[in-house]
């Protein structure tokens, strides 16, 4: 076991120098055999080259250490230790704690002693409950003053002598990748991909060097993700063949993977009976259906004893499904459910199914009732380890829209919900646009009202997931600031009570160590409200689409105001919105549960940053804010351009403290984001205008 | 040399039945030693594979012969013919008059006699003076009344003992493929090719069986064309190299063509020097570019003595070009004619010359301008085979448009004018949409007013060009129909004054010899005012590019409103329109000489069908019509839809009358039309509903 380090990759959140604090101390592990491919020898290698790095050492049982890493389990612990222990731990979970000069982390299993490893590592000297002496805090440690007070409130806190316990608050925390093998001439080879090809395949065959997936894992289990999909839910027809032929690709990928406590899944074609099986059916009734499932999973398993299970996207925008069989989604996810059953894998069921090729001039059918109007009746048909997985709102990954309706509608499903770390809507990773505030409030949405349980809480036995934003790219997500958004997302999945800002400061401390305060301040003025930025200068109101069709970069107004996607604004010149009432509209409000169904129905009470998802209201329409509604699309484009061009202003004041590359790099987005901001703002701008005839109150120039 | 049969290719305009009238006759042929390789040689083949299928005679001298061919400089000849010599015939010309029962063709040079042959064969019966007898001329002929009207007036008739001499109107007909040997993977490998590949090229190397090259070239030969450019006026990497080291596909394509009086002509790079000389520079200027030039084109014309000559796409949508040096266009172009002067080679220097990064906020920049702007000036500095290629129209081959003012802006320069036979906005071959109407609106244009000169007459010394609308496509087009189109292209380039109806007669008693008078009487009802109907459900009076971006099919009201691309019509809540007047627009009417410059200046004078390319007007602006723009538009787009629907019935009516497969063929592409239509009816009409407010007088429903 050695630690992954791929020379020309930028080392994200993991660099030499986040392992100063722990890389100095004596560490004692103990964890019994570590074999040679699970965690506790993933651990053991960090740990031994931490200490190389930066002085420190290994030590063993009896000998004096700094830092104890021990499995529960494993006796006799160490007198600090031992005096720790108590609180139940549980799967994945570490108990944290200082006592007697000695930190301690306690876990119930490997992952959790991984966990553990990295929750200290992201600590730094924070761990060890003083600063050395000739240091500072705020230049050498990786933890800035947010997180500190973020880490109180949570209670990972470890200056005083109690021990907190760390668990995940979501059983599967995993991200979603788009790769094919081939590259689409138009999709490239990641769909809505931002970050150059696939990390793990190169000209149709399994990438030759896995290194880089090696340090992925790391990545990926330092913030707590715990799955993998590794290919596109569109499975096209070579990639189809990694269920069967071509599964020794997904064992080697998986074996890269299992060091770092992560679960490989596969997307698979609902029709692959047909495709790789030769039969005249994919029906999930029929018994030779069945059969070919529960073979071909059987001989998966063979192949891959902890693989994860399969991700389906079926009767969704082309892909093929149960409704061809006249059977229920239900029946179609269980038929998988039950081949994986006995090995202890899951199928995730994607929610997202509506009809695709609506008709723009029928205003009754109404694409955000869609996951509702088919999976709500089918709740409680589920197995149980069926996972349903219903992406955040109910249209598709847009800047702003309420929470699907689905998450509340189904008590007696697991569920699992999807966010979209790839920027396929929110500026392509060519714009800042920090999703930590998006899904931090996402997660604490509570359907039922305040005091009630949360989105987090609903999804706590399903999972969060996400899209992948990780490419072949040197900096892996192409715009370097994009990494935090991964990192937000493992973070969330793990705790999703921290605070954004918090979690953003976590990274900066550890992807810039050692840079100037000025650096980590410039970063949370680029990028603490940059979601809101984004959405200022893009679609107002929560009444999204308003992009280039296809490839979604960019404005159109109209842009798929006339298509078949079910995706419509409906501005004249009188107003604009879409009447989602039940008094008056496609009574989509009526799939919320009290209070939501009543506050969202009310033109009053509905809030302003969803009120064109919700309601179609003359452009003089006075918002909660005091302001019309164009009014407010004037101000706010105008603001949005505006802030954009204040984050390249900053960014330009941090040349010469960041490296040399890394700010070129970031230089050149930013030119980009003014440019393309700029261009929204003129385009909505003129657009409203035009149409709706209502000259600027404050007289900006509007073309 | 054979006449080249292609089996499950569709034979166009030339079936054999085309040639009873001709194959049934005795014939003799007084032109020499035919070689093997040109026109000669062709109409000697021609003559005997028609004759073997329908029982006639190839006679010799002395024999008694019911038609006779001959090069005015072929000596003795026959009485008959002896005795109708007299005119000047001259270059490609052929006289044809019948005496004493015998049908005469006379030509001074071996194309003429070749246009002559087809001549005859496009008369068919009507060439011998009378119907044999218990045939009747309806059902047997290629030509029908209306086309022998036609023929009357252009004094083409032969039933009496006059003879006439025709003679091509323009002296280049020229079709320009946008073929390239690969294929892009979103345009293709024709660029705006709507008919499958290119007939040139296959897999990335010349076609292997160049049999049907020969038939092309028969087909065109048959039309009048006399020049084929073969390759994509954006000249690719790959491309590029059929100028140097894959000049030998180019000879074999020559080859094929030889025999059909065609020259082949080269789109090449203007950067070639760099790019395949290794040069630093391609300074049109520069002494060492000329040379490399001069070097490359006389190695051109040692491999193919009668190459026609270069086209060039210069300094146009990222083509590169003279500007780079601070050199003018006639310096460009100057240079490569200088190359091909001692050859005999033209160059055909695209005068396609505008901004295509443009600021759509900003209103004084007008593309409609640009090529008057920067050719006009240039007017007497091109050398005399240095041909200016002009679009017919001042913006890029839309359904409607003024004609360029270029034309008549250069007197001492020679012009070709641009056609678009392939319909990248008129269709695509999947809507029926014979454009022959409107090339003969363009080439009957009169600048200066009554009586003065036709844009014809104008170019007659350049030529006509059109992009072709061929590929390998079974059908040639695509579409059946639109063979219509390549073949009116061919005619009118010949004889721009022919009616487009009479030509379409022609091409329906070629295409479908022996159809019943009703496929006929159908064929005139969908198409002769198929282009009308075109405009009437896209595009309203003249504003044009509502398509979708990019691939130009289906409509898109705003798809270019916000673009770099100069395609504006300012439709606001109050109006519609560009306003291109000197006196408050951006000048473009004064590009026009008197009256045209008044006329378009005057919003009362103004061609309704020009409205709003000249002037942006309220939505109740009262056209000359009588009726509003904006009833305009609904009433236009209701009846164009109508008018679509109406082909395909009528279409429906003469299943089992046409051939089985190219009636499905065209039924498909109907029902495609339809649906289109209907689409841009409902995505117009609503548009302009929602953003003017003003209720359709006839409450026809609008979405």
């Amino acid at each position: 076991m050695i630690v992954p380090h791929v020379p020309d990759v930028h080392p994200a959140w993991l660099p030499p120098e986040a392992f100063r604090a722990v890389g100095s101390r004596r560490v004692l592990v103990l964890a019994g055999d570590p074999g040679d491919a699970g965690p506790v020898a993933t651990v053991r290698a960090e740990v031994a080259a931490a200490g190389e790095r930066h002085g420190g050492a290994v030590v063993a049982p009896g000998e004096a250490a700094d830092l104890v890493l021990a499995l529960s389990s494993s006796g006799p612990l160490p007198a600090a230790a031992q005096a720790l222990l108590g609180p139940e731990i549980g799967a994945e979970g570490f108990l944290l704690g200082r006592r007697d000069g000695v930190t301690v982390v306690l876990a119930d299993d490997p992952a959790g002693l991984l966990y553990g490893w990295f929750e200290v590592v992201r600590l730094g000297e924070a761990a060890f409950g003083e600063a050395p002496s000739g240091e500072t805090a705020s230049g050498e440690t990786a933890v800035g003053e947010a997180a500190v007070r973020e880490a109180a409130v949570s209670g990972a806190a470890v200056s005083g002598a109690a021990a907190q316990v760390h668990r995940p608050a979501l059983r599967r925390r995993m991200l979603d990748h788009w790769d094919n093998i081939d590259v689409h001439p138009v999709m490239g080879q990641v769909e809505r991909g931002y970050s150059g090809g696939s990390i793990f395949w190169r000209d149709g065959l399994l990438t030759e060097d896995l290194t880089r997936l090696r340090a992925y894992g790391r990545l990926l289990a330092a913030t707590g993700v715990n799955a993998v999909a590794i290919n596109n839910v569109n499975v096209h027809a070579t990639e189809a063949h990694l269920l069967t032929d071509r599964l020794g690709e997904v064992a080697a990928i998986a074996a890269e993977l299992r060091p770092y406590g992560i679960r490989v899944h596969l997307s698979v074609n609902f029709a692959s009976p047909i495709v790789l099986g030769g039969l005249d059916t994919a029906d999930p009734l029929d018994e030779g259906v069945r059969e070919w499932w529960a073979g071909t999973t059987a001989r998966v398993y063979e192949t891959i004893p902890d693989f994860g299970g399969y991700v389906v996207k079926a009767d969704s925008e082309g892909q093929p499904g149960p409704f061809a069989y006249g059977r229920s989604h239900a029946d179609g996810a269980n038929m998988l459910a039950d081949a994986l059953a006995p090995h202890g894998g899951v199928v995730h069921w994607r929610a997202f199914v509506y009809d695709h090729r609506q008709d723009w001039r029928d205003r009754s059918t109404d694409r955000a009732r869609a996951a509702h109007d088919h999976f709500a009746p089918l709740d409680g048909q589920f197995r149980d380890n069926a996972i349903l997985q219903v992406k955040y709102g109910p249209m598709d990954f847009q800047t702003r829209e309420p929470i699907s309706p689905v998450i509340a509608a189904m008590p007696a499903t697991r569920l699992a919900v999807e966010l979209q770390v790839t920027q396929e809507y929110t500026g392509q990773q060519r714009h800042v646009c920090y999703l930590g505030p998006m899904w931090s409030e996402v997660l604490g949405f509570r359907f039922w009202g305040p005091g009630e349980r949360t989105v987090a809480e609903v999804a706590a036995g399903g999972g969060l997931v996400a899209v992948s934003n990780v490419g072949d790219d040197p900096y892996w997500t192409g715009h370097p600031l994009a990494q935090a958004n991964l990192y937000a997302f493992g973070r969330l999945a793990w705790a999703p009570e921290l605070g954004p800002a918090a979690i953003l400061d976590e990274w900066i401390g550890l992807t810039f160590p050692g840079a100037p305060d000025a650096v980590r301040g410039t970063l949370h003025e680029m990028m603490d409200g940059s979601w809101e930025t984004y959405e200022r200068y893009t679609a107002p109101l929560g009444v999204g689409f308003m992009v280039r069709p296809g490839h979604h970069y960019g404005p159109d107004v109209d842009g798929y105001e006339y298509t078949p996607w079910g995706t419509y604004h409906f501005a004249d010149r009188d107003g604009v919105g879409v009447d989602r009432t039940r008094a008056t509209g496609t009574g989509y409000t009526g799939q919320y549960p009290a209070p939501w169904s009543e506050v969202y129905e009310s033109l009053a009470e509905c809030p302003d940053e969803l009120l064109l998802f919700f309601h179609h209201v003359p452009y003089e329409h006075v918002l909660q804010s005091g302001t019309t509604v164009v009014q407010h699309i004037y101000d706010t484009h105008f603001a949005g351009a505006e802030e954009a061009a204040g984050m390249r202003l900053a960014w330009e004041k941090v040349a010469g403290s960041v490296d040399a590359a890394l700010y070129t790099r970031v230089k050149e987005r930013l030119d980009e984001q003014v440019r393309c901001a700029e261009e929204w703002r003129d385009q909505v701008n003129t657009y409203f205008l035009r149409k709706s005839g209502v000259p600027d109150e404050h007289g900006r120039r509007i073309h």
